[in-house]
């Protein structure tokens, strides 16, 4: 097993000045920690709550930014389509395309997507069980490309709440793709603030090493320097500067954990 | 209140005989019971369980069977949309454009939508409270179109179920606009099936008698002359020699509740 | 089927003069509408979400006003049991024993209820299955009392909310007794109000009326002639002077229900 | 903060024999990996989902078991009470009462528990938020006895499933009292095999080691020498051979949690 990759930046790109610092920071945080960094942010929010939420650069601009991040970092970038023709766009610029969970069961996103030749990370839809994933791995498969990645980001518990049930992280590995926690989003309290989002992001570091206790491939964790003034998902987001001690702390539970793995 | 509209058809187009048959025998049913009676079919299932799951005959030839039917039965037609792009298509052959659940979010396809002028009727997503459409509802009004329906189909409870909440409906309701019960699709068992989705016909009836007692504006269900042979949602579909009696007694309870308002 | 049966009354006995006037709006109100009627009260809340909850009159005070209540006004009389041996005591007293929701898996409770030889009211708890409640009924028919009824109250739905699942009443009703919709209890918040529990009053008209649709053999419902003085279950309970309305229009639908009868 | 607790047993009491063979098995396993040892049984099952599941030896004999193994062992001894009778006759044979889930709101019993002085060990509800706990505890402390422990045993999540809800284990500590991981009774699935409770045995070691990896101050397992044989909770339960790795791991993760405590 490898150690633990952190997939992390903000919700939404802001400008390329901002995301540079955050992957500057990020990098030096992860590698100082002996973590894989994965940069990781949208160019397009295309399902926010309120048509009024801010949405991002769009494609063009985003990926741009995208292209030059990895290119000056030297570090794989993640990013999310929404449409079957935005993949083979995305994949021209980044390293690894992510399935937004609403869409997660979209036959010709999935199939394009999986055409690429990228890696593919799918979020489960909050919808979903763990194993209902299985048949989503399929269409992705179909198209002979298998890098593929899954994501726990929570489920619908009652209205607007998510639960995060540990047991999805092994039964989703069943199949043999990593596995990663996506621990800013499975604190999502949906539609929890009327307008917009709300989320308990002070739990989100819990559900990190929770997580990571378990053996897992990757955590999933968005960032901002400021979260209550970001342009989404502010609610969730961990403060940057807390960032270096949570990534410490998590390799340490990942060191432990991949020396006592445990067969489900 | 005028009294309940039935939108009923079968879950995906098969042939555009089967289609006349079964839009023919509805209004039928519909006229003697004095329902006003909206076709319903898929011309693609755009989010299958599984890949190898038949997703109908795609947008071309299903339009062309749509706008056939509207015209030959005087009937108004529905369909659901998948992309932004095929909203303006879809208008010109049907009269009602829908908004799958899954994708009830999804900015651009509801902007879209609203843009074509039709009626457009919201599913709301499994994931979200009856209170998340109102800023749903918000996406597809800024385009100035304010021919919208809600309909209720069921909420994530657990794993590879869903419950449908009563309280719902009238939730709904306050916004003003028509609501509609999803009365197969809210017995849907996602996933249970393994590679297909489960469901619970014999609770279909039942479903919508529930949500016509509260006095509201349609009922959606989806039916078929042979439902185990059909090509998707077989589960859940109702017979359709069943339809003509389950319409009749629909009516005397909507008759019943119109004339008993509830007052939330 | 015999006609819908009205089980009402306040939550918590508060005086004798209090339940008596209950009871006697109640006793009108249901023999206007051709509703059988069953007075409801309890001695003692013995489950107060805090402890500064009050709990009633206690179990000598609340049984002699309550047989008092079944003697003049000649109605049956409900009244909920803590533990198995006041089931002996309130047998004494009253005609209907019930167990309360979270107690209904309490072996020895539901022994000695149903060695009384009175009916049995079970409540199912908001932790099962619709079919989980077979093997609780088992544990009464064994005792060879099998005048038992089962009442559906609301389900676990996240945190602090229930829902009520209209499929749980025709698959209680499987068994062959009769099944009672809780249209009061069903809306509750648990927990909702930090010290003690909210509730949706507005809803329960709407629950009563979609569960009697289905043509069930019972409504419970908890009214007071001012529930936001009431010393519980105020934010659910429905006011009194709005129960003739509601018995009359729920009869109609009980009506029409009876006469279409829903085979599962 | 001190090293973690193991609390573990059988589920419940089948002999003295037997008590002590797993008592002095876990003790040594304890021991040997630094862990506070707590011995767990039950000498009545008083809720089965079954009226034909076996019940256990009875208070009387049960607690001269248990009262022996404290003796013998020399380690605390944790019993689940069922009325509150039965609180005063526990707390002269064992040192830790135990609430049981179902019975976390019942009032008079948790007097009468608190009222023993002994330590309390209240299990949450499956139908209560994590934040609900806080009238509960309020209860018990009324009495003067603030010696209480919190279990987070599953919550309802659907029909026949529990799901832990990571954050209710911080939640819960918020009021100071330590926070039990019951890491086999919240991987049942209640009812989940028609006359009993199923459970997914191979999950509970990954609910425990994703707790503990949280702070917490102990973990509850049931386990046994041969789970499919006994009788009761044998789907959940842990084999007795694997108790030492696991304890022996879950000292690992408690060390490096506690090292590194994560602030809420």
């Amino acid at each position: 097993d490898q150690p633990l990759t952190i997939i992390a930046g903000p919700c939404q790109l802001e400008s390329a000045d901002h995301a540079q610092m955050i992957a500057g920071q990020m990098k030096e945080a992860c590698e100082k920690a002996g973590a894989q960094y994965v940069f990781k942010a949208s160019y397009d929010k295309a399902n926010r709550t309120s048509l009024s939420g801010k949405r991002g650069p769009g494609i063009d601009a985003g990926l741009q930014i995208l292209a030059d991040i990895g290119r000056e970092f030297a570090v794989p970038v993640l990013t999310d389509v929404h449409t079957a023709e935005q993949c083979a766009l995305a994949a021209d610029a980044v390293d690894i395309l992510q399935i937004p969970a609403f869409l997660c069961r979209q036959t010709d996103m999935l199939l394009a997507a999986g055409e690429t030749g990228k890696a593919i990370n799918i979020k489960k839809g909050q919808f979903l069980a763990p194993w209902d994933m299985e048949n989503v791995v399929k269409k992705v498969e179909s198209t002979g490309n298998t890098k593929i990645l899954l994501t726990e980001r929570g489920t619908s518990f009652g209205y607007n709440t998510l639960v995060a049930d540990m047991r999805g992280l092994p039964q989703m590995a069943k199949g043999g793709y990593p596995v990663v926690m996506d621990a800013t989003h499975s604190v999502q309290q949906p539609g929890g603030k009327g307008g917009s989002t709300g989320g308990q992001r002070e739990f989100a570091p819990l559900m990190a090493r929770a997580a990571v206790s378990l053996g897992i491939a990757a955590v999933f964790i968005e960032t901002h320097e400021d979260p209550d003034q970001a342009p989404s998902d502010g609610p969730n987001m961990i403060y940057l500067d807390q960032m270096p001690s949570l990534v410490d702390s998590l390799m340490q539970f990942d060191a432990l954990a991949k020396a006592n793995p445990i067969r489900i």
